[in-house]
């Protein structure tokens, strides 16, 4: 099977208290795609300027990440600049440049089109609704979203979540979209009368609750001494979800509570060096390792 | 087997969006007492005033909870005025009369001595001390404690932590009480170089986190759409916990990951009310439903 991934590819300026990186690589697209590379084939539909790296787009392209759909154009790559401090639950924003990504207009190249899987990672719901529009006949749509387009492009955000499988967003953002203070409340409302099939609800270092046809799926997170770097946690784990739901070709509850757990693993990984280097130098070994510990941590 | 548990009976005003009350029953002994003896035998060991109504003390009584350490004094039961807002996370408090609490000094009846386990709800780590010191040979010893004595008395917490079999205690006071800002670190550092042989670290909605010599258990929250008045969901949870505890009668960590589930369960009913109101009409079948409610919702 196949993921198309459509989101962004970007530098991140970070600083956290293990340290401060300028310019490193990040963008949802990226977490996501490698990530998912790790279960199955993935596409990257993204944007980036002539700034963009030969050496960040040959570590995609040995991750074997398809790059047709990677436009470069005249301009700067999308850059994100941030800090974590204390918990390093919530990331402060010191600078957005969107540069390149404030005219993206996603474009799927016609092989992709007919691919199973797509995920349409945090962009505005308008491009979401367009890059669905150029799909034939997707078994599996996913998406993730967050607060500024749930405030500013709410009509767009209502029409698109009928037509998905699976909303990935974080608690604070199924609050404020559902209206409701508390997370399960707000989930269920999403996915009842919103149109979503599954609302997976990030929680950051306490884990994801998925909320089914059939009712709640509650998940801890891997427990992590050492968090250098929580950027493209959220993205991370969408990839081994999505990664693995695409791999098993089913829905099924078994999946989803699988794909959750791989989501949370590679998310653990992640957090423990800055930007992705840490699953650049990620075995498949160590994935299936930490799979074992987490159910070993869990099991009751 | 039978539990003695030292700590507060109070009167609470309580105030969340979904009301307010006055003077209702609370307390860390009250909460845990009553959650514990759906488990196992409890002794109760605290101070109230004349103001103490017969009819709370009939609740107790009627729950099988030994009474014979509950002394009455002159004055007024310790009094607690809170409110709760937004995501209920957190209590502000409004007001608190320690009242006949503040010259509590407890003396544990003399048949209570050799009982098998102990439980030191929240109070000063120097009556926790005094308390310990006069049971015969506990085979269980466990404690909470709070901020307040964190930074206030240090010296005779570390001087009790090694004589406690399983410290319970909120994340961000394992955090404060380590001086580590990752509440996992936190959690080890305070087990491996403080003393007591497991550490259980409360998430409040995020569940519970269980460190012990063999490694870490981590345990979601049951999934709950209303929380009604979050108070004593702590106490609640430590009765459980230990009250299964007792009752089984060992350490090993089949024991250990079942108590946190039943800990977690209590909780979960106390919240959906104010006070005690939910577990007084509390059935047993209940307690085991919603214990294969959460094996459902957290089984992978």
């Amino acid at each position: 099977m196949s993921i198309v991934v459509v989101g962004s590819v970007a530098y991140d300026s970070v600083e956290t208290p293990y340290g401060t990186r300028e310019r490193i690589l990040g963008g949802s697209a990226t977490y996501f795609s490698t990530s998912a590379s790790n279960f199955t084939g993935v596409r990257l539909v993204a944007v980036v300027g002539r700034d963009f790296n030969e050496e960040d787009r040959n570590f995609l392209q040995g991750r074997g990440v398809g790059l047709e759909g990677l436009v470069v154009e005249e301009g700067e790559t999308f850059h994100w600049k941030g800090r974590y401090e204390g918990d390093m639950n919530e990331a402060q924003t010191l600078d957005t440049r969107l540069n390149v990504f404030e005219r993206f207009s996603p474009q799927l190249p016609q092989a992709y089109r007919s691919l199973p899987t797509l995920f349409l990672a945090n962009i505005d719901p308008e491009l979401q609704l367009q890059v669905l529009d150029q799909m034939e006949r997707p078994q599996l749509t996913a998406m993730d979203t967050m607060n500024f387009w749930i405030e500013g492009k709410r009509d767009a955000l209502l029409k698109l979540l009928p037509k998905i499988d699976v909303l990935l967003i974080n608690d604070a953002e199924a609050r404020s979209l559902a209206g409701e203070s508390n997370t399960v409340r707000a989930a269920r409302v999403i996915r009842e009368q919103m149109g979503p099939k599954r609302v997976v609800v990030k929680r950051g270092e306490f884990g994801v609750m998925v909320c089914s046809p059939d009712g709640f799926f509650v998940a801890p997170a891997f427990p992590l001494e050492t968090v250098v770097d929580p950027t493209g946690a959220g993205d991370t784990f969408a990839g081994g979800f999505i990664g693995s739901l695409d791999r098993d070709g089913t829905l099924d509850e078994a999946s989803i509570r699988r794909a959750a757990v791989y989501g949370t693993v590679m998310a653990s990984f992640t957090v423990e060096d800055f930007s992705l280097d840490r699953l650049k130098r990620l075995e498949r070994s160590e994935i299936e390792g930490r799979y074992e510990a987490y159910l070993a941590a869990t099991r009751i």
